[in-house]
């Protein structure tokens, strides 16, 4: 019997980690075939990266066949779990993400903001193919998405693809859960973070140890500390205010500076530009670097280098939740999947980022109920911008696009958002097919 | 360090099969103290399980400490669970809930229709004078309610006790578990039962079986057998059709007969009448000669003959969440706890039958989403009818009483609820306190 | 310019209603042209009607244009409102409605039970190929939906026709505040019911007179009376209990009593059977007799005869609300429509019976809130009843038709369910065209 | 038979538009009494408007008795109708509104922003006394609230008060109104706009010209022109972007603009700030020289010059609600109150500004079913930023206050939010006696 991964993007750097990963829980998700697929233009990375997974693997002594190409559909027969890990137009969009709505007084971030918009609009229709394709090919294997914004782009496939085997992942929940673990000075096997919201939107509102409450506890703690830093390498830390943490009693996420310190993180984000460019040009250069270390034929590791890179634990993650669909574990993980009544304020069919039971028949979520009063204005907000992003990449109309782009709530500024977003349309362009209409 | 368990109703004859659940999970579940609680009336009955309790586990040679009381309050200080196993009214009052009903052409049964409103009529003042009392004297612990009607009685104590860690258990779905593992031929812990609806209302509408849904396998056994028989000792079972279980594609469970199958069951019943009299007059027998036996003082274990009564299993279902909530297991269980969304067409704080995470923090229910069609309007109705049966529970007011009974799905006669009704207010009357009023 | 009506199953006996409540409005809503329509079978009682019609009209001396034909799309052209008072199978279809369901000791009537869902499958498929003609042809007129049942009929078209400009109509809400403002002896103009529910299941919560709500009165009076009767022609009566008022304190509607007093409903009808055959019996000869005055060449108006059958001030109920359109009145009628939240326990997309604004845009309903909690459960069943009567009568399986007949309110007995339906099935079956699949 | 009206608030500058409103009206709604109320610091300025009233009715040679008074309770005697028009800390309270958000860099405004919270903040407490007072002493009158921010303190009443006969009204939707039917060349009487959506956070979503729907000439106008202006004189003009027109297809009121133009609006409110001060001062200025104009005793009408107030219209809005609901007229208006369903998107219990038919019992709202799609997130975020301000107003509690300020949309500065609400706090203690505590 084969255990099959396809790993799309496969010539991320990332890629090792995820092989590392596979290794490592070998007895309990013996994977016997990895295919790595990529595009073209990524086929110089692909080989390498290949090559470095076959010494781990080779290091390893598992018996794990991997391979790589750049014909998907070949690739996607008889998968079992197909990852995502992708980048429409490669760092230089991201670059573009970032500037421009920089350039014009607006937060640029890959995720968030006019960048993460952009983002989603060029990942979906890729990502829309991918899932036909699996649903075609190997309508059995669960998609494991990783592609940012995770979120979204999670809910745009479930929504409007054939292929509902899908679950959004980020390591967003997974760096909390260790970032609290250490302020309790527990371990994080014991920490069950009780999350409510969104991806790169998700609050805590309670942090059981052994199933005790303690969440009183680590706000205590930031509040003392006038904000405790536990953001990923790729996200700016400000802090936050003792009466925020006291008045929401909830654990915000990294991400949530942007929300609630837009004008502090704006002007950090125009500093750091002017002093070493966007962040994609940062990433570009480890990027380089990074590649450089993997060509090295005695490396046979993944190098401690690449948890620089934002994502670290990303594909920890995904490996954690491959290994309990495959084996019913019943245990409880942070993923991305359809809502279905669990936070009652939001739609049934919306994607949230939530606790889950994860089973050989997918993650089931755990209920809620209502949402926290001090959020629940925020958290509706962001999710109806969601389906805006949404509906704008599925349909490709220019207004539904200005609609995304105005109602996200780093934007709001009726004559800017067009401005920003005819820049991004025609900066763009190459990938956004779907796009047939400009202007307006 | 102790760990105590109250048992409210400790003079039932189901009182050993609570005793041996504790002595098998000792090691998991090391309980130091045991109080059973009854009152005046039960005091005889209260000393023979004890006595009988005291030589079960001396045989067993684990160190509990076992007691019994008549004073409640005191019996409750340090308690960590408390159980509830109550027939307010006993035997006697069951023998009027079936007898009068079914004199009038209607059904007669301690849980469902007539019987069963006021049954909970009966029971709802009492538990929440009970949890006033946990509230005040052991505010950590956890009631383990089996009373029934035990959904209605949780939902009540859920709503309107100041006391908010209660849970309603019922045997059912381990019958079904049990009984879907025997067509299966598979271990009935490798089956989990998608569960969906309330306490005595609930259907199975997945199964399966390390991750697997084999509903469809399930469905089609019971369709080859003409509705194979899992019913529990207390419910005269007619079987299933094919046609409904092939349109339904749902597990009824034995207590739908009353519902989908009223003439026959009320013919069966009332032949059943005629032939041997009440359930109660038929239990009433079982009972005297099951204390018989538990008198001798060589019996040092729970008899089989105790299976015959209907509640089978009710214990070990208590055991096993308790053994959970005290370890933090995080399995997954069968429990009446507050919705919270999991079932998103029915009201956030309605109880509902469900599987949960059982947790240190009590059972989160994991999400369902909408109910299935086919079975979306009969559940609304009964949940809605249960608020009916909780409100004139509280207010004691004669119009709520009558709106309960009347829009109960088995009597739904305006005319001849109201002469049941009248009847069951004067047979019932000196345990129906807080109704003030009779007549219109 | 125009204003042209078609009258869909214009060979019936009630169109001399609405011809005459159209000359009596001509002056606010000037008709220009009528032309009724009807199949091959009605083609002698068309010739009937359309010659009486002529002579009302011509001794009105309003500039009414009539004619009569058999050719649907012809008529269709041009069309501001189309009315629809159809029967699919004519009275013989009616008389098995009701003979089959009554042989099995279930209420057999022609808009409730058996015979209502069988009335159901029937009229939606005719419907909704007229409702794809309008809306081809006619795109802008108002289909006005006389046909029984009007509440699932209309619903079934607003959701799965293209044409959305539906409004289904009934006589009961009419009759219900007549019979109040004799009650409280205050003009029916001056008297406002606020409606809560669906057809047929519709309640009064309020009874406005000028803007004061009286409904206590009425209550009161109509229990004193013990059920003041006020139910239409073809519908037993048997009155209210004051318990039953007291306790709801909702005003119900005569077809409430097949639901509340099944029982006695039922043995009335079982005798009326056997004294005088069905209800379709009793009306065909109705029927016979008034066709016969409809020919006599000196009839120039409604015969008072017309009165003596069930849907008495249904036409007049039509021409008030084409008026109301017509002229965007803004004026309140009771009408079945959209739901759009103004109930807000069912469905955004159900039809409801609601009291509505009359715009030249159609009903506007006005927001009652949540369902009354005495009749919430009752109401949410009937609507998830209707749906399944829907979904069957579009989708033709077998199982989905088994469904809406075992979870009719009225049926509930999974055996005899599928009796009924299979003799219905077959008794129909000319008239089923969608129904491919027999038997399981 | 007396028909009287008590003004709250009768020395405002307003109140002779409201008179004239009376006077002008007097046929069909025939006002006997009007008794002016106002607190010991108003005095002078209620004798000057006491004054004007009596020549104006004088002139008028309607029998209306008017008089002026400081204690509220005795005028409330046998009032029918209350209306308040207050002002808490009078205009120098506005101008700390307004001042202290603008020299930390945010909008200072008296409904929106953090002014329109510390508003709600002062209004609240004291119209929850009135409406205790009107509950007690003259519990069958209607409370007309035009004090601002009229929806928040409307919601805060209808939720807290034991009164529930309140409603709330703006002059925002009648200028809209009025605008749109000036664009159309039409009467604004045959003009009816479907608004969605919270007191100056309304949208219009269709624009009914006897009962056919012009919003789209009307969205093409508004293009063309590129955003013509239908300001308020107290809101500053900035137009809107074709594209924002033609994305939403909606019609924005102008405080939209505070939302979704924010830098513009700073940006000109600042410099404006440096002309001539606060918005207040201006106010104050024009106050004083209306009331100059007001002591003249030769003036018998309410001068032209009051229309340059913001609030022009205001009374008429109330006096053709005060009439509709004395005479039961069942007209149309669009009013703030209890959503009851009618937006599904939003909560039962919250208030919204919508279409009602206004009748005796008071006003229905229209159901308009799901929120628009483009709008539905800021419309969320807004209501339950609302339900943040009422519970501050309410708890008086540190940390209820800085959510409601940190969730204001205009805020969502988490450090900026603080400084802010310190700084208010600080400034309006006096009439702030709710918050007890401070700091944190």
């Amino acid at each position: 019997m084969t255990l099959k991964l396809v790993i799309i993007g496969g010539g991320s750097s990332y890629t090792p980690e995820i092989i590392e990963g596979i290794i490592k829980r070998h007895e309990s998700f013996p994977v016997t075939d990895i295919v790595l697929v990529d595009i073209k233009e990524g086929e110089e990375k692909l080989q390498i990266i290949g090559n470095l997974a076959l010494r781990m693997i080779e290091k390893s002594a598992k018996p794990i066949n991997l391979s790589w190409t750049l014909d998907r559909k070949v690739a996607l027969k008889n998968a079992d779990f197909v990852s995502t890990q992708i980048r429409v137009g490669r760092l230089d969009a991201r670059a573009k993400d970032e500037r421009i709505p920089l350039s014009h007084g607006f937060i640029g971030q890959e995720t968030n903001g006019a960048g993460g918009v952009f983002k989603a609009f060029r990942t979906i229709p890729v990502l829309m193919e991918l899932a036909q394709d699996v649903h075609t090919i190997c309508p059995d294997a669960w998609i494991i998405n990783f592609t940012n914004p995770a979120g979204i782009v999670t809910e745009a496939l479930l929504k409007h693809s054939p292929h509902k085997k899908i679950i959004g992942v980020c390591n967003i929940p997974y760096n909390m859960r260790h970032s609290v673990a250490e302020i309790l000075r527990v371990s994080p096997e014991d920490v069950r973070i009780e999350f409510v919201g969104m991806n790169h939107f998700v609050f805590g509102q309670k942090v059981f140890v052994k199933g005790i409450d303690r969440i009183d506890e680590v706000l205590e703690k930031l509040m003392e500390s006038d904000g405790l830093d536990y953001s990923p390498a790729n996200i700016v830390s400000l802090g936050w205010s003792k009466t925020f943490i006291a008045s929401t009693r909830l654990l915000p996420n990294p991400y949530h500076q942007y929300y609630f310190q837009t004008k502090d993180v704006l002007e950090k984000d125009l500093k750091a530009y002017e002093e070493h460019g966007t962040r994609a040009e940062v990433v570009q250069q480890l990027e380089e670097s990074l590649f450089e270390l993997y060509k090295n034929p005695e490396l046979r590791d993944k190098p401690v280098e690449l948890e620089k890179r934002g994502g670290a634990f990303y594909s920890d993650v995904a490996c954690s939740l491959m290994d309990s669909i495959y084996n019913n574990k019943q245990d409880i993980q942070t993923v991305n999947t359809t809502n279905n009544g669990a936070i009652s304020d939001l739609p049934d069919d919306s994607v949230v980022e939530i606790n889950c039971v994860i089973t050989k028949d997918g993650p089931k979520p755990i209920s809620i109920g209502a949402l926290p009063h001090s959020v629940k204005g925020v958290i509706q907000q962001m999710k109806a911008f969601e389906e805006l992003v949404i509906r704008a990449a599925i349909t490709g109309e220019y207004h539904d696009a200005y609609l995304a782009m105005v109602m996200n709530p780093l934007m709001k500024d009726e004559k800017r958002s067009k401005v920003i977003l005819d820049e991004l349309l025609e900066a763009h362009k190459h990938d956004l097919p779907q796009f047939k209409l400009r202007g307006n």
